[in-house]
């Protein structure tokens, strides 16, 4: 007796694209196979559909406060967004403040998310600080579960920023105890440096915020981790990589074999520099900013090859009211765009349907990879015999116009305003439950688990 | 109504392992699950076994006329030999008479293991004379399913080298037509001349086939096919790698994005050129000869690494009264060694179970990569719903002793006696019929049919 | 007392450029400095003129017989012609035939030479056949002052090209004695594929001299050849490159520190495969062809950066009624053009005049690089007390029109016909006696001596 | 009429090892030649000896203050040591106190010095603070004839690190306008990470020292400082290189085509870091630290191939009892040991007399490339005609011990106690001047002059 059976549609695994039913039971995918025979207390009928592992979206900031705002969503509001995209697991960030046992920051941030999340959901800890306490810790924080480190190389002011003494301190003492170490890779006195050139020469529009943020100070800082990566043995994991730079330069590690892993996200891979241009350009402000089609096209080419493992969203909701507050200066834009719900469709659209990746690669960048990278897998990531049942599933013909109107993110604009998209879910499901089914959210508060995610192993 | 059901078996593919049962319909995969609900006309109970898809052996010589010699099999024995092995489908040579149609050789082949065969075959069209008919047929010859090619860059005095004008035609004519075109390198100028340097010197023994044939010879040609397929923009595959030069400069064409393939054999990952120092050393002469433990290890950590795809046997079954015909001079022996029927237990032996590689990667190299650059996915080297039921069955267990008396090639000896091994099938199942049972072989003469591969498609 | 003194020049070295007077005694230089005391049987005033070092062609063709056609100087006048280019020594070849003793190709060059020249020279052997004979000559050939060797890749309808056997044997052979092994690079199985396949389609014009050897057929050549040099560990001399290709594996091959040395031509640098086009077209074929500009670019940029060390002419001057023969065939024309007199006023003007190299790096590589690598330093190539009194001296403000009407060569054209130059030599001395004097012949026949030259040492 | 003829000698110049007199007028070569014809007011005979072109040291701490202690030597005595070594003209560091004008620490350092030098000397512009007025002073300070910056990565307790944005600021802004940018290149969050963590450990003893600035320190800096010198296009200077690592990135880069060049120093070529295990351990303390053989052997090569132009000798002449104050920990020792006076005799002996450089090479690191890369040449580091008479006379078969009582720089020890050396000068010649004669110091305070150096040009 199967608790749900998909039938009938095509279902996508990195391997093989097949047509097949999905039996599933307790949560768990429990047969594939031609017309499984057997009753089942529900049914699904796929016809003509995808069937893909459910999206797990990386890189988060849910209920963040970042550049001096707040976003408009809370775990439930912001959990629920993301299925409506097709995410069943989400990580996102336990940020310590500046003095801080790191554990804290990670007990503050469950207390947040435990009880209101829809989906399933882990947490990187993020490091500003490595006081003793938390030094010391840094095993058991692994070994609970959080096995994956975010450090920033900049934001100085706004006190993030790590010195090399401290990347290198937890590189050294996280050497092979199965964390990965990440970082926000920008130059801080590059960086700083020209934000002050360009105010000075009274350069105040969204379109400096480029300038001041060169390829340059990523790639300097992407190089810099390798560096201390290699000399201890650490793997390293590069959020939210934006330039054919740093790319030439990961490619160069990898093939030297050392341990680097990097995503990119859905902004780097279809805007330019060209949109801070524009009447609101201050609604494309993030970090690192949008670069050129060079990159665009060289970091598409770095997905098809494997060196780009992953897409993320870095989804940051804050509504264009705040993003205004920064118009007269580049400077005092909190910087984020909200995303993880248009991640799945943009990736489909721009990927699959114009033949830049396949099938596929689409689940192994959204699903697959991230699973094995951030410790999920098997349970996540995968539809086999035995994983969890965490499906989306997208009709290949439907094709919707992204608007602020239909998106369900907690903000007011979409940077993709008027774009027609396909690959938009039909139905989420987690754990065997639907949590969108036929473009309505079923799903319920609570429902959604923390993940104590297994340590990193070399993939 | 299942024709078959694997019970309770640990199914493994290139991305998981996990506990299964398979259900097979009409030769084909048709359901994975938790205990399979339905009738079934027979169940096998593979409790505490891999079951894994069946192996697909690339390379092989099977009835195969070469250094003046015949081998001692046929395509039903050596098809048997094989299927004992675990292999499912092999791969066998078409070789071209100087003057002749290829189309003919084909002809020639097809008429020897059509009906005879008993496990799946397909074959490389062995190119030695690109004369007129044979150029203006090799579209046709890829049309009908035999999508790749080899050439010897060797081999001048028996009359099988290629000038290179013949390697770049070929490379040029077939761009972008889905042919593969496979090398044998070894720079025939530079083994020829160091063979009649230590035949002048009086050094006739076995131990001179190595130093005659050096790591250069097969790096060069490696290297120079290479900047053919990078001028060309024609897939090149490497048969028989012996060597860490050879590797290090696919790796670096690979790491250009130049399409390059290679494989290597279980000898060159076991066995030095120390061999050539025992009493029967000429039963070790192969080309490209063995090497050193620092050429070894470096071919498994090609594979680890994905820079090498696949593993096969160069099966070629002379015996020993054959091969000591050149005990006299290292010259005349008939070059090959027997193997098809223990490349899968000594890559499960000295691959898996001493760490160099996973369990995934196995079925990787053995199963899904063949299949997929040779055009034989997602048919074959897969389980997966819809793909062909070849399976091979086998307890970690179980270890046996290889050994002439045991083994069922025919020769009567094998370079691996008296070695223990785990790994060597239980069962041997062709399109959901079994070949091999309880090490029983229980298949039947014709059973195995020709497979038209597909167009090779970039991997 | 002096027997010559150059006063008031501006003395040109590869460190430096300073104005000077030049003391000769005995043929040699023996005092630089400023206003010179004591007596001088003879003053040259050289007031507001450069003084280099005398050129060094370290390749020429004169009384050479070659693709069916023999140039029509001898060494006698071609001598003549060199000097009047500010040539004081140049190299040609002993080209031996099928079955000869090298030896013999030395000797017969020595009679054609010695007591004809007007300027220094000296003879590379250039090898077509390792029989027993020459290969066990080898040394003493190296010993007698012929330290370096040619071999032809290419030319195997002209019976002239070596196996791989052939030359790997000689870089084993030649390995740490002191020889430089030089070889044309060009596969010969390219380009007689694309020939034949060029003649085929009927296309016969000049144009398919270009296509049928293409920039492949060099690098692969250059390519193998450094592999031979690496393992043997024998330096390499690369004639006559061409290409941005072939370059590129150089760099890479000397950024290892691999011994390889290499060469271009003035026409490389300066004539595109467009001249191909022209009426007379034939006029311009040469192996290797003409390439691009891009091609043109590169190699100005490798003699910037020292990764070409020496610019020769590849002199051969045939007259346009031999070119002309091949006209209904681009395969039927004779390969080579002239050029000895027209290298120093080609190179000052394209390179020195444009800024590409300074006036310091042109006696590099026209005199110091040539001298260092092919054993005639310190004698040869420097001005320095001590070495032998071999100038060129040139008035930088003089500029002349290059005309089949002017030059010296023994042609009836030249490839750069019209085209204005500067540094056109106005004396040119050999140990300390003009033969060339404000513009006319001094010289007498066989006042030039062989020059028996070091071995090879690594520079 | 000459002022003084240096008879009978053997010339070294980078190109060339000649017997010459030569002949001096008012300070400048005036003429090089066999027995040199004309009155001399002075000759000196340096039969069987070498004249070099006297050594140009461009990295000495005369006058210091740092680490918290002073050297003992002044302008005087400290220019009088390095006379005593053959040294001709040195160049040492205006050192910004924060907040200062650079040009201020200019002014000062130049008040020391000028009358009292008794060699030449120059000064690099060694910034701590890109304050507004040292900015906006940048190009007049280049104009100035301080045409080189140094800046500290390391350092922050001290106050002389700069921060990237100040590095890159000053690359930016340098850009095509003459200067060199250098660099002491150490990672200073690592060297203060590791500090602290042996000092927390216990770990005291100068044994800690080379720990805690590891070898990845400087290679990453070097690397951060290449990508700023690509990204700026402005040439880069890394002082005192240490390690194969760092030098491999410089390697890497050159063969880009960046302009990075670098200097060794001898204790970098002669100890390793077994020489904190001595006794007096603490004597060998300079930044970076001692490295291992691997290391020496690398610089070595990187010398030998050109990667390394200079090689200078950081000289800082502290006394014993300084550094024993720092014998509690390691952290507490000024950083610095003495060598100007040893830099020759130290490169004569382990590189030339060792065959690891030829005796052309050795005036080529130590004269020829310090004047072409900061900006004397031709005046400086050339044996040529018109250039400044500056002489160091050295007797080949000569040998000494190096003892703490021979040596005439300020301090009390010197790290190369009992090692013999040859290539000990017997004669310094400035300008035409003895300052050294037979070993005795004949110069007088005040006439060395300060040189106004050229704008950096690419070598």
């Amino acid at each position: 007796m199967f608790d749900l059976i998909v039938q009938n549609g095509i279902v996508v695994t990195p391997l093989r694209t097949f047509k097949a039913d999905i039996g599933i039971c307790n949560g768990k995918i429990s047969t594939i196979g031609d017309k499984i025979a057997g009753d089942a207390k529900e049914t699904y009928d796929a016809s003509g559909k995808y069937v893909l592992p459910g999206v797990i979206d990386v890189h988060t900031h849910i209920d963040h406060l970042g550049g001096g705002a707040k976003t408009n969503d809370d775990f439930y509001t912001g959990s629920i967004s993301a299925a409506y995209g097709g995410v069943t697991t989400f990580l996102d960030f336990a940020m310590q403040k500046k003095g801080e046992d790191a554990r804290e920051a990670i007990k503050r941030r469950r207390a947040a998310a435990d009880g209101q999340v829809v989906i399933d959901y882990g947490l990187h800890s993020n490091l500003t600080d490595l006081n003793e306490e938390s030094f010391s810790a840094l095993e058991s924080i692994v070994e609970d579960g959080y096995s994956s480190f975010k450090l920033f190389m900049t934001y100085r002011k706004a006190g993030f920023i790590v010195e090399d003494g401290v990347l290198f301190a937890l590189m050294e003492e996280m050497s092979n105890k199965g964390a990965l170490v990440g970082i926000h890779a920008e130059n801080d006195g590059i960086c700083e440096y020209l934000t002050e050139k360009l105010v000075k020469q009274g350069k105040l529009s969204p379109e400096s915020h480029a300038v001041s943020r060169p390829v340059l100070a990523e790639a300097e800082c992407v190089s810099r981790a390798i560096m201390f990566a290699e000399a201890t043995n650490t793997p390293l994991y590069v959020f939210h990589l934006s330039s054919k730079k740093g790319l030439d330069i990961i490619c160069q590690a990898k093939n030297k074999g050392i341990p680097v892993y990097t995503e990119t996200c859905p902004h780097y891979l279809t805007l330019t520099a060209e949109r801070y241009k524009e009447a609101e350009g201050q609604n494309y402000i993030m970090t690192p900013p949008l670069r050129e089609q060079e990159d665009i096209d060289a970091l598409w080419q770095g997905i098809s090859q494997g060196y780009i493992q992953i897409v993320s969203s870095d989804h940051c909701a804050f509504n264009s009211e705040q993003k205004a507050v920064g118009k007269s200066c580049f400077r005092d834009v909190a910087p984020g765009i909200p995303g993880t719900e248009t991640l799945l469709p943009l990736l489909y659209s721009e990927g699959v349907c114009k033949g830049r990746i396949t099938l596929n690669q689409l689940v192994e960048i959204l699903a697959y990879n991230p699973a094995k990278i951030f410790g999920l897998a098997p349970e996540k990531g995968l539809i086999c015999n035995g994983s969890d049942a965490d499906l989306a599933i997208i009709d290949p013909n439907r094709e919707i116009v992204l608007s602020k109107n239909t998106i369900h993110m907690a903000t007011d604009y979409t940077p993709y305003e008027g774009m027609r998209v396909k690959g938009y879910p039909d139905a989420t499901i987690v754990r065997g439950r639907f949590v969108i089914k036929d473009g309505i959210f079923e799903g319920s508060r609570g429902f959604g688990s923390f993940i104590k995610r297994k340590k990193f192993a070399i993939y």
